[in-house]
């Protein structure tokens, strides 16, 4: 999508974009790369300015800048930015993306916002950093959710600075897909922080040990297609190898080795007492799936 | 190694197995298959039994199980359970290979023990279900720590079941490899739970979720390769895109999100409250790394 060698290019769909922050930057450097007209707006005018040298129309309030372009692009620090930028903005007839980092039902009450005030609205949840904007083969990606119409229309254009996954017509549902899959990032993380100390002070070398994690971590996460299938279908028990009796007994060794090597467990003995909690529960024959069901608390 | 269609066998080594759960049934079943001669010991005596029909020799003790071939593979259920079938074996001159689920300390000191008995002693750590075990192209395979001679002179034989990673000649390190990979999947398992359990109640299927999710992890796993550099070099804002002070700020919409969906943050809070203690101690421009040594106890 990045055809910035097309020598007689078609008219790029001009983009207004809120928010010149380090994503904001990335996202219009990449949009300008690609020919698009883009005008600019930032709470701290110096940080859109930095863009006019890359060809940006740098606009002296958000109302102008919204004015400027049908579709509008938001990337502000929280969802209250986005309330306050738009104040007085005409907001008839345009199509705002909403890229600003949020929850589920803030997205879903912008885009609310958003219809009364006569727009269509997409909200998006980005899994990258800014260095990963508009670089090739970088495997960024936006979520995105709400107007079905918006994201035909824009498609194309959405696609220039990362690669674009439509999850719905539920706006809250980009940022689910974002959280979800962030929050089992924190999870892994966690878990590498505790492999790692366990091998302080060990002649055992970080990078050595690095590759063994990744290679065992990738080969591993695909339970979760196992964990799916047994959420669907209500049975936790069906082809299971490794049920929770094993597994909690298994613990034990995890427990006494972080005791041995002087490694706090306070990262993973919430999950082992869990899985704890539902064997006591009668659930010996299941998988972990169950741990699930207990961390919903309604 | 499953050399099983060579159509004029070398005489493979013989194998003495004490323990027939599933998993030492399944290994004597690949080293049978394999044209080993295997003799099995079972405290159970029906497990050992069962193998019988598969061209096992049963033992009626341990020590005769071990006067039965040179090299001895353990895969009993606990580091006790070792002593306890070691005790009164003749185990001068023998190769012990200990498969039995254990702490890096119980490595160490079972290898003394054997040491001082006048046997070689590898240890070794299973990654992998016994379903995986002899199965072509599993993925499975076995950390080895302890003496190189013995790993050398059987290395072939031992490759039969599983792949073979040694790692060392102090014996505890197979168990420190072996936990350190398991206790990093808990985690990662915790942070899919956590997953889940945000999208119940709403109309997405965890099918659908669980690509999402495995293709995430698998490629935001590699930044442990970044930790480990940040620990050999010590310094842990080298190279950052997204800070310490960034992370944390950025964990409010994971647990405002949890509390949305009516997740509880028990899995992931300690992980995000020592990455708010790491920022509160200074350090707003490092990665997570800081993380492992607030881990650390001593």
């Amino acid at each position: 999508m990045n055809d910035t060698t097309d020598k007689t290019p078609a008219p790029r769909t001009p983009i207004t974009l809120l928010g010149a922050g380090a994503m904001g930057t990335a996202l219009a450097r990449a949009w300008l790369a690609a020919g698009h007209p883009v005008t600019v707006w930032n709470r701290t005018p110096a940080r859109a300015e930095a863009l006019a040298a890359d060809g940006a129309t740098v606009a002296r309030s958000a109302a102008e800048a919204v004015a400027a372009s049908r579709l509008v692009i938001l990337c502000l620090l929280d969802d209250d930015s986005v309330g306050e930028a738009l104040e007085g903005a005409a907001l008839a007839g345009r199509d705002l993306v909403n890229l600003t980092t949020g929850t589920p039902a803030q997205g879903r009450a912008r885009a609310a916002w958003a219809e009364e005030r006569g727009a269509r609205f997409l909200d998006g949840g980005i899994m990258a950093v800014p260095p990963m904007i508009g670089a090739a083969d970088s495997g960024a990606y936006v979520f995105y959710s709400g107007s079905a119409g918006l994201f035909e229309e824009h498609g194309e254009t959405l696609a220039v600075p990362a690669g674009t996954r439509y999850v719905g017509a539920d706006p809250g549902f980009a940022a689910l897909h974002d959280v979800a899959l962030l929050s089992a990032m924190s999870g892994m993380f966690a878990g590498l922080s505790h492999a790692f100390a366990l091998i302080g002070g060990e002649d055992i070398r970080p990078q050595d040990l690095a590759p063994l994690l990744v290679e065992w971590l990738a080969a591993m996460a695909p339970a979760a297609h196992a964990s799916a299938a047994a959420l669907e279908s209500g049975d936790y028990t069906k082809g299971v190898v490794s049920n929770l009796a094993m597994q909690v007994a298994g613990t034990s060794t995890l427990v006494r080795t972080a005791q041995e090597q002087g490694v706090s467990t306070e990262l993973l003995s919430p999950f082992w007492d869990l899985m704890a909690r539902r064997l006591a529960d009668g659930h010996a024959e299941e998988d972990t799936t169950g741990v699930i069901d207990l961390l919903r608390t309604r």
